[in-house]
C-alpha cells in the first residue's frame, strides 16, 4: 500500500538512544569493543543520530566509563550526529575534548525528581546550564536541552505544562534548538503529547522538538502517532527497547527503535533506515545483553514474511 | 486533564474476547469455575460485552468443551451481551439452545488462511452461514460477522481492500450489523485501518464495525488510536492480552482490554470500565494460567501512582 496518513510528515528523524539511555543502567559493564559493534550496526541500518554516550561519574554511572573511546570510533563519520549527557562542566570539558557534536544538558519539569536524579533544584541545573552555554562558546559544540519528567513525574504526579513551557524558553535562551520532551517513568499519553506540542509550537516556534517514549504502560507507539498528527519530526528511541523503567521491576522502558521505524514505515514516514537491519542490530542488542529485550517486530519479523500453510496450527479464527 | 482528542468519539465499547480467543490455545484446559471466576471479575471491571465461548468439536478444542455451562452462568445476567463463536450449524443448533444474544460466525478475507483455519473454501464458508442464518430466523439470536485476515495473511501477504469489503456486504445480506475487522496475525497498521473503515463506511453504512487488533507486531494501541480517529466507537480485546500468535512463538498476542481501556481514558472516550479493577482481572488472569501475560498497564500500574523519592534509584535522566 502506498501513501501517507494525511496530515503526518514525510520524514522524520529517529535519534538513537540505546548506548546511552538502554545501556546506561545494564548492571554489567559492556566492553567498549561490543558497543562499537552495536552502533557500527545501528549506523548500517541507515540511522544517523546518536545519544552515545555520557560523561558522568565513572563511580556513580560504570557503564559509562568508556565515554571518550566510544566516541573516538565514530567521530571521523562526517554523516553521524553524535551527541553525549553532560551533567555538569567536568563533564562539558570531557565531552568538548572528546569531540561530541552536540551536548545534551537535561533537568526535570518537577522539582522532587530533578533533586532525586542530580541532588540539584531545577534553578540550580539552570545555573549551571549557563556556565556551560558560556564555556561552550566558539567551540562548535551544540547544546540540546532535554525535559525530564516532561509529561508527569513519579514523585508529584500531574506535571503543569507551564513548567515545560517555561522550560523549554530557558533552553532557547541559551540558544538549544533541539529540545527533547523526555517521557522518563511512561506517564505521557497521545493527549498530553498533543497539548503539549501545540503549546511548544507557540512557545517556542524556532526550536526542533523532539519526542522520547517510554512504553512503560503499553502506550509509546500510539504516543508517536500523536506525534506525527502533529507534524512533530524528531524522535528518540533505543533499539530493541534497550533500557528498562528504574520505577517498576516488570514494565518496559524506552520505545524500541525498531518497532518506531516499522510504524512510521506503515504510516508512509520515511527515516530513511532500513527494517532488517534493524532487527538484526536487535538481536545484536539482545545477544550482547544476554536476555530477551520487549522489542515486538524483532519477534514477529516484518508484515509480509509469509509463512507456508504446513508449518501453522490454527484453531477457529 | 480533561477534555478529549480532537475527532474521537466521546464513548467506545469494548468487547472482551479472552475467555474464547484468549484461552482457547491454552493448552492445560482451565477449570470451568476459574473460567467463571475470570468472567465475573470483568463484569465488575464494567465490561458488558463478551465473546464468552465457541461452539467447536471438543475434540478440536477442548478448553472450550464447556460452553453450555460457562453461558449458563451468565446467561440470567439481563445487562450482558454474550457472543459465541459458531462454525457451523451443529454449532450453531448448540449456541441457541444455550442461550446466547448473538452468534459469531467467521471466515478469512484470504482463501488460503480460511483453508487451513476451517477447511472449506470462502464460499463453502457463507453457503453455511446462510444456513444458519435461516436456522436463526426467528429465535431472537442475532448473527455478527467477522473477518478473520482482514489487514493481511500469513500465507498470502496482502489482502485486497475489496475482499473485505465484499465479505462485509455479503455478511450484512446475511442481516447483520455488527461485523468485526480481525487482525488474525497482527498485521494490521494505522493506515490499514484508516482505508478499511473509510472504505466499510461508505459500503455497508448501517453496519457497526468492531475493531480486533493483535500487538503482534507493537502497534496494536496505535491502531486502535486510528481507529479513534476514525469514530470508530467498537474494539475488541482480551485481559492481560490473553492469548498468543500461532504464527510467531515469542510474539505478543491479542491488545491488552485494560491497556486498550488506559488509552480511551487518557484520550476522552469513556469506556464505562473501572482501570483498577480492569487490572485486578488482569492479575487473576495471570494466576489463572499460571504464567506472566503481556498486558503493560498490569505491571506499571496507573499513571498518577506516585512512587516515594527513597524507593527509587535513578541514573541522569
Amino acid at each position: 500500500m502506498v501513501g501517507r496518513i494525511a496530515g503526518f510528515p514525510d520524514n522524520a528523524v529517529i535519534t538513537e538512544v540505546g548506548p546511552r539511555d538502554g545501556l546506561q543502567s545494564e548492571p554489567a559493564f559492556v566492553p567498549t569493543a561490543q558497543k562499537i559493534q552495536l552502533i557500527q550496526s545501528l549506523l548500517d541500518a541507515g540511522l544517523r543520530r546518536f545519544e552515545i554516550t555520557s560523561f558522568v561519574s565513572p563511580r556513580a554511572v560504570p557503564q559509562m566509563q568508556d565515554a571518550v573511546e566510544v566516541i573516538a570510533a565514530f567521530r571521523d563519520r562526517s554523516d553521524a550526529h553524535l551527541t553525549a549527557l553532560v551533567p555538569n562542566m567536568r563533564g562539558a570539558e570531557a565531552a568538548i575534548e572528546a569531540g561530541v557534536d552536540a551536548m545534551v544538558l537535561f533537568a526535570s519539569a518537577s522539582e522532587s525528581h530533578n533533586l532525586k536524579n542530580v541532588n540539584r533544584t531545577r534553578s540550580e541545573s539552570f545555573q549551571g546550564f549557563a556556565q556551560i552555554a558560556k564555556r561552550a562558546e566558539g567551540t562548535g559544540v551544540a547544546l540540546q536541552g532535554a525535559i525530564a519528567t516532561a509529561f508527569g513525574c513519579p514523585f508529584e504526579g500531574e506535571v503543569a505544562l507551564k513548567a515545560v513551557v517555561d522550560q523549554a524558553k530557558a533552553y532557547r535562551d541559551l540558544g538549544m534548538d533541539y529540545i527533547t520532551l523526555g517521557d522518563t517513568t511512561g506517564m505521557a499519553t497521545p493527549m498530553l503529547v498533543i497539548q503539549r506540542v501545540q503549546a511548544l509550537a507557540e512557545a517556542v516556534p524556532t526550536v526542533d522538538i523532539a519526542l522520547h517514549f517510554h512504553n512503560t504502560r503499553g502506550v509509546g507507539l500510539a504516543c508517536a502517532y500523536a506525534g506525527l498528527s502533529q507534524g512533530i519530526t524528531h524522535y528518540e528511541s533505543s533499539i530493541g527497547g534497550l533500557g528498562g523503567c528504574p520505577f517498576v521491576p516488570r514494565a518496559t522502558g524506552n520505545v524500541a527503535t525498531e518497532d518506531l521505524a516499522y510504524l512510521f514505515a506503515e504510516s508512509g514516514v520515511q527515516t530513511g533506515t532500513d527494517l532488517g537491519r534493524l532487527i538484526e542490530a536487535a538481536q545484536l542488542a539482545e545477544r550482547i545483553i544476554g536476555r530477551e529485550l520487549p522489542g515486538q517486530i524483532m519477534k514477529a519479523g516484518p508484515r509480509l514474511q509469509t509463512a507456508s500453510m504446513d508449518s501453522v496450527r490454527t484453531a477457529n479464527g
